[in-house]
């Protein structure tokens, strides 16, 4: 299986895993002339709120040879698709699912924190080994 | 000469032309824990404000086989390098260099226009042909 795949499939089925319906793979958005695809788009019913939380996930590997470089291509992803589903879908909510050795690494520096809270980037932690979400962020 | 230099240079000669001087190619920043590399950095002597104005440009051509690729990238890019500039030279203003064809055609499209705004990217329109800069925007 290619690289790519196996992070995907990782991320989609540790979303199963926690009882997410993935409902889109991939999500296609149309808006203002412009067509885009997100990874995944899932959906779980969440019975204390008794309402169906949607989300949206770009799922991100930081496997190329360039970690910032791919990062610069996260943000800009992140940003676009969240203008694009605020017009389409303002209550689906983004995520950038990033794998847990390029989170403790590349993410814990100051310079990628500050760009996280300044962009508000919603961020999922998977564990590629034990195919997981280890964290949800905020 | 392979056609990411001829962009390059086309900026680079353009921003001469205009009674730019180019002191960085490229502009590097260090911040945070990371290295950037922004394509120039720039400044000009504004008589009238008895102030110099300095800049810091990326170069894009848009040539990549997807443009909203492209875009997402560049999109990225400024976000980052802006923020970077924030800490390390608040007073460099950066720009998001775009061919004339691209800007004509791409750039008109709604979707592109809002993110513009809402990113607020300063653009500058070059004319690969001519080697001039067409328009500063804002």
């Amino acid at each position: 299986m290619p690289a790519k795949d196996i992070f995907h499939d990782t991320v989609k089925e540790s979303l199963i895993k926690e009882g997410w319906t993935i409902t889109d793979d991939p999500l296609s958005i149309r808006v203002g002339g412009v067509e885009m695809y997100i990874d995944l788009g899932a959906e779980k019913i969440i019975a204390a709120e008794k309402a169906k939380r949607k989300i949206a996930v770009e799922i991100k590997s930081f496997s190329g040879a360039s970690t910032i470089y791919d990062f610069h291509l996260a943000v800009g992803q992140f940003m676009n698709y969240r203008l694009a589903l605020k017009n389409t879908e303002p209550k689906r909510s983004l995520y950038l699912a990033v794998p847990m050795d390029t989170f403790d690494s590349f993410f814990t520096l100051k310079f990628v924190q500050t760009a996280i809270e300044d962009y508000q980037l919603n961020l999922i932690i998977y564990d590629i080994e034990k195919q997981i979400i280890v964290k949800w962020k905020p």
